[in-house]
């Protein structure tokens, strides 16, 4: 027979969320023998998975444990988790199992210890999530919605907001990014939606990517909100972002965010099945490199265009495939985000993120945000 | 040399938190070398981490991949994660590394393949993290009056609550689960908490223990608010339980509530080193076999007191020690969860949770919220 393949993880593994599209606070093992998906959940989520998950066989641990008990001639009390792996196993008459890149490496050995041929894949787990369906084109656009709802809140504010001393004061209070956050996120619950992080970031903070943002915005600096949600409901994600400016923009910051808007465009303009995700990348590093915008190492940081251009989404904010210098063909139905930015710490930093299917001629965009990035 | 201890994993990963200090969304890996800790952050990652991280040493890992790629004589761009695990391992004069059991087996297998010894830890990867110092206790303090503020953010919603045909209303629109629990999202927010899920379920929703609940509330039953949200500035969560009911209890739905107290009290008055996990379980579950509330499966389901008494709590909603059956020791310095439950499809179900610090001669509460249940 096929080698059966295994995971043991909770649903906040990917895998285990898009083989059994329900929530597992705990980690549990999943088989997949034959084609079948047959998950093995103690009586605490037995019902309910058995309900509201998509397994095709859902077993209760607490009788598989009994009978892995029998069949190890020792106490209920002492079957561990690897008892249960070796039982199944043997029941499903394979010596054999595949598992995903991230199977934790202590059962891996146990179970090789157990004289199980353990192997893992090269690759994807599950090659076809690269692939969008209907539900889940439709889970990533309610996703994108959330986070447009959530920057279009944070605007609104932005919009309120008055000037003083050259920092931004709203309802009578320095707006900070910690502020401008709640606000995000609180959008972003009414679509049932989660963020473990917002990045409201102004002026040099933003010049590092992946700092979220503290402290007082100021007037006339570039400020970046980047708002990855996940819909709790389906698992899958939104990630958008724009960059803004409260007061007036000078005109380096102008061509800053032309030179942006014009590597998104043309890195989106070359999305179609079959091009690469280096290619992409390339276009709109070609954008920054004919505008003169450098990129490199100065002291002891780095500026310019530091990062890869975008990256899959799905029931992972970052997840097959990759839209960079090493980032391969992408097929048919994939999404990805397109995000070129530019990071200066001298002059700020501006990321322009949205969300696309691959289709066959072009591209889709699954999310909908005006640009309009100046805030009188 | 003793062995050096190998970590890969984002700082979702609690021991990798723990170390580092940091968040830090993609997985990157981190050494243990003679007590010292050692990360390797891409360029993206670098500056933030060496500021606000508490590694001993941070190495960019780009300088890395160009020492690699010299070492293994191969172009940079084809210098992969293994690659400069492999050649930092030698660097560090070792061909024997040590990682936690939830290491990635693909990484583990592909270290064996190179001629490393690896060894997975037995149990706790840091054995230390059980026993929280004052910076932790001061950080779980301020995650439970999150979930505080959270429960009594639900409570006030219930308060002005109006009964109308059996459902509660509120702000002339039914009140539902997924109502009240963005009330108290909302409310954990403002403590910078956030909450994968958010447990709002009333009459036989709440027998399901990980049911988060859905739809109308109504008057007279019991609502489990179980509230565990993670402070984003430290990691840390808070983890309360409330069971209220809004209009009027029946006798039996009160001595449900005050068997679950007696039970919770009696395994808190327990709760001091030395003693083990499942004796402070057995003296809860003592309370309901004493008071005739029996526990066991009933047709497709389970009934009674169907989990255990509690669990750890820190970086991780579930962590050691466990309050269980099986529970070991408890050392001082522990944090556990004491949340005994009775859940009856008949009737509904109750569950108290407080969080304690387990001391030398008895527990210390970290949570202060009423135990006010029925709202008229």
């Amino acid at each position: 027979m096929n080698s059966v393949q295994l995971i043991y993880a909770s649903s906040a593994c990917a895998d285990m969320r898009y083989l059994g599209q329900v929530m597992v606070p705990d980690p549990f093992m999943a088989f997949i023998v034959e084609g079948r998906s047959i998950a093995v959940l103690n009586q605490l989520e037995y019902a309910r998975v058995c309900k509201c998950g998509r397994f095709d066989e859902v077993l209760l641990q607490e009788a598989i444990a009994e009978k892995a008990a029998a069949y190890f001639q020792k106490a209920v009390s002492a079957v561990r988790t690897i008892d249960l792996m070796v039982y199944l196993l043997s029941e499903y008459s394979t010596g054999s199992v595949c598992v995903p890149k991230d199977f934790p490496a202590g059962l891996a050995f146990e179970l090789k210890a157990a004289g199980i041929d353990v192997s893992c894949a090269t690759g994807a787990f599950f090659p076809q999530r690269v692939k969008k369906n209907e539900a889940e084109l439709k889970a990533l656009k309610a996703g994108n919605r959330a986070s447009a709802d959530g920057i279009r809140a944070a605007m609104a504010v932005l919009e309120e907001a008055k000037v003083k001393n050259g920092r931004l004061v709203h309802g009578g209070r320095a707006l900070t990014s910690e502020r401008l956050r709640e606000v995000i996120e609180i959008a972003c619950l009414k679509h049932d939606a989660v963020s473990e992080s917002v990045i409201v970031a102004g002026g040099r903070q933003a010049c590092d990517p992946h700092e979220v943002g503290h402290g007082p915005l100021s007037a006339n600096e570039l400020i970046i909100i980047d708002v990855f949600p996940q819909v709790r409901s389906t698992g899958y994600h939104g990630d958008l972002t724009r960059t803004v400016l409260k007061g007036r923009a000078t005109d380096a910051q102008r061509q800053l965010v032309a030179a942006v808007r014009a590597a998104h465009s043309a890195a989106v303009k070359t999305l179609k099945a079959g091009i690469s995700g280096a290619a992409v990348h390339a276009a709109a590093k070609d954008v920054f490199q004919e505008k003169g915008y450098a990129t490199g190492r100065v002291d002891d940081h780095f500026e310019g265009f530091i990062h890869s251009t975008g990256h899959g989404l799905g029931l992972q904010v970052h997840e097959e495939p990759r839209v960079s210098p090493s980032g391969e063909v992408l097929p048919e139905g994939a999404v990805v985000t397109i995000e070129p930015g530019l990071y200066y710490p001298q002059l700020g930093a501006v990321r322009i993120e949205d969300v696309f299917r691959v289709g066959k001629e072009g591209a889709e965009k699954l999310s909908r945000l005006s640009y309009q990035w100046e805030i009188a």
